[in-house]
Order: C-alpha cells, then structure tokens, then sequence
C-alpha cells in the first residue's frame, strides 16, 4: 500500500517579484501569488488529490496559499497544523537585501555559495535588527536560527516530518505540505536521498502541486523524484527560478 | 484570575447579502463580509486582544473570516481547531429559500416561530436534495441534523465547549471562536444564562469581535453580556439584523 503526499510551494510573494532576500520575513503573497494559489488548488480538484490535513510553515505566504488552494479545491475545512520547522531557509543578514545588488556586491561565487551550497550558511543576522524574528512571539521559547544553510533547514526539518507529518501519512490522510523552496528541497533530499550536490541543481516551482505516493514499509517514494500536476508549467518555473537574481 | 474568549460571527455571505435561508449550504463571503472580516482583525489588534487559538466552524464564511480577520490582526500563524459542533443552525428544508418569499408564502406567525423559536425546528431537509450535507464527505461518520431550532444547535455546540474551548481557556490561551449567528447565541446564552424567551430577541453583529473574560472558578463571564470591540457599529448591525426579512 501506499500513502499520498503533496508539497505544495508558496505562491510569488511581494518580495520575490522585488527579488529580495526574504527567508523568515513574513511578506504577503503578490497579486500574481495569489492567483497561482487558487490555480494549485484546481490542480488538486483536477488530479482527484483531496487533501485531508494540512500542515504549514508559520509564514504568511505559504498559509495564506493553503487557505487559498485548499478552498478552491473545495477542502477549506481539513485540520491545520503548523511549524516553524517547515519555514524558509533563514537566510541570515541577508534577509531584506536585494538579490541582483547582492550578486554584484560579493560577486558570482560568494553568491552562489549561499544561494546554493549545501552547507555554508549566511552571515547570521544581528538580533533586534529590522528583519530579525528574535522578538516574534510565534517563535517564543523555540530554538530558532539566525542564519541556515540548507543542512541546517533539513535538521530542524526532519523531526517534524517524523513525528507529525508521518503519523499522518500512517493513518491513510493525504497529506499537504504548504512550505517554501528550501524546506521542500530539503523534505525532497530526504524522500529521493539526493545527495548534497546534487540538491544544489534542484528547483521547485511555486504554486505547483508535487505529488508523492509514498511505500508504507520504506516511507520512500515509489515514484522518485515525484509527479507535479501540471508538469508543463512546473518545467518553465523550474528554468526561472533558475534565473533568479540575474 | 480570568480567561479571555472572543466570539466571532463572520462577514456578510453572499446569501445574506441575497436574503436567503443559508443554515449548512456552504456560501463563501460577499466582498462586505471580505471587508468585515479584516476589519474584525483590526478591531482585535487595536484592542490588543491576540488570539493564541482559534476555533472554526467547518463552514467556509466562517473560516475565511477567521483567516482574513487573523492575518490583518498579524496572528495567521497561530493554532486552528474546526468543528461541525460550531455550524450555523441547520435550517432544514428552508435551506436555499428567500426569507421574503418564506414570510409571505407562511405568515408572519410561523415565519417568527421557525426563526426565533427556541425549541420548534424548520421541517427537516430531504436527503439527496440540493442542499442537503448528507454525503459531504467533512460530516461522515458524525450525528449530523437535518434541521434545528436553538435548542438543538446548544445540544451539540456544548460538548465542545467543554471538551476543546473551556481547555484552551484554562492553559491561558486567548480564544478566538469565529461561527455564526445561532452557534454564537447558543454560546451567548450558556454563558450568559439567557433564558429561552428571552434568547430570541438578542441578535449578534457581523464582524465585531464580541470579548468576554470568563472567571476561572465559575467559568461564567465577568462582564455578562461580553463587551463588542466597536459598540456603536454592533449597535447599529444588531438593528439591522432584527429587520432581516422585512
């Protein structure tokens, strides 16, 4: 037998369309974000996936795409559950910077270094500065980062997958994941063991529905690398994401 | 010491804005009820009353108000419950009906019974019929009705009262519960200890936060009645709410 699972990325938020930075900055979803939420959760109403719990980062954009998904795929009213185990990868001092200016500032391998090594975190941000979560009350007496590298995502990543998200996956729930690009890269290095360089080259589309059927026994995909719902779509975004801060 | 509860009926639907029977029928809001609802939020933050929990009925007015109101008072990211037990009252075969139409097609007598009777149910819906929940797949396996009075709607509401807000309360948490007309009367009239005569002249706003603080020991309200974040406007909706119909 086998269990469902969906990984669905946030839709574009204001500061992707800005090309910032953002990591745990709580920005909104842009007007493009929005209508790609809507359209992830006809995908699900397309594919006959109907999720039955729901389990969120604690940041707006990819709340606020599951609250928009799941009532376009008519399932608004599934248990919710919610982590900052599943949030963005922190990306330290340069949460807030913009992307382009940051590529010119410290040059090409210095940038894809953060952007992209497995293992080097950025400068970790200073406390009680403007972008910081230090003070954030939804992060009250957790052991948060002030800066995370991919590895680092994974770590706090994996107990929750678990102790939360497998009980779920066990009791025969389809499960949706709302999440962002680094804690589902890091949830897909874990299901497809991806190794840490070849994680470097792997993208996830925003707003696109990645399913995985899940082996009971292994708790491995027997469809590696999973199945997006819209598989044209999801190969575009996946050039330009790419592309981003060029 | 005292616990803070704040009750929440959602935003104008679209079938309240067309003056129609709506009970179980799962309407999404009008774009007032839209604006009600962030402004429910606003009210929240200006008061300073955070919610750390909030509690949903399983009925989509009632969880995008809760989920606009959250995001606008910056609490998204906090907790959710959901219940059928938090549903408006099921409004039987009148489900889909023009309150107008209904009025003059049964008189003014039978028409006020089936609204604002404590104990006498509207004709009970017919299975398989339009409006009807009973293969909604959010209700399987529950005792749902297929039509109430108040009475009935306190029946089922209490039991989760008891088992899933009066805990919240009691860990300190700040409760938001965002239903509807008759599942917050129901509530009003527990805490309150309304009698069933009286239950039926006292009509809840949309979109205004209705705060009690409830003693520990007694688990009734300090201030009786609860207090609305913004008393003129409820004032004025309440008024409202009595003409529907007319």
């Amino acid at each position: 037998m086998t269990y469902t699972l969906v990984l669905l990325r946030h839709g574009e938020s204001e500061w992707n369309a800005k090309n910032l930075f953002t990591g745990w900055v709580d920005v909104p979803l842009s007007e493009k974000g929005v209508a790609e939420a809507k359209r992830g959760g006809t995908l699900l109403t397309d594919a006959g996936v109907l999720p039955d719990v729901v389990h969120t980062s604690l940041l707006r954009r990819a709340i606020t795409t599951a609250n928009l998904a799941l009532d376009a795929a008519d399932r608004h009213w599934i248990p919710v559950k919610r982590s900052w185990r599943l949030n963005e990868r922190h990306y330290g001092a340069l949460q807030g910077k913009d992307k382009k200016q940051t590529l010119e500032e410290y040059g090409e391998e210095q940038f894809m270094l953060w952007r992209r090594s497995y293992d080097v975190p950025p400068p970790p941000i200073e406390l009680g500065s403007e972008y910081s979560q230090d003070s954030d009350p939804r992060y009250a007496g957790e052991p948060i980062p002030r800066a995370e590298a991919l590895e680092q995502v994974l770590v706090r990543a994996l107990p929750y997958w678990e102790s939360e998200i497998v009980p779920d996956l066990q009791s025969g729930k389809t499960v949706l994941v709302a999440a962002h690009g680094n804690s589902i890269r890091a949830l897909v290095k874990h299901l497809d063991d991806v190794d840490s360089a070849t994680i470097a080259g792997i993208n996830i589309p925003t707003g696109i529905p990645l399913l995985y059927t899940i082996d009971e026994e292994t708790l491995k995909p027997t469809n590696p690398g999973g199945t997006y719902l819209d598989p044209e779509a999801a190969a575009e975004a996946i050039k330009a994401v790419a592309n981003q801060g060029r």
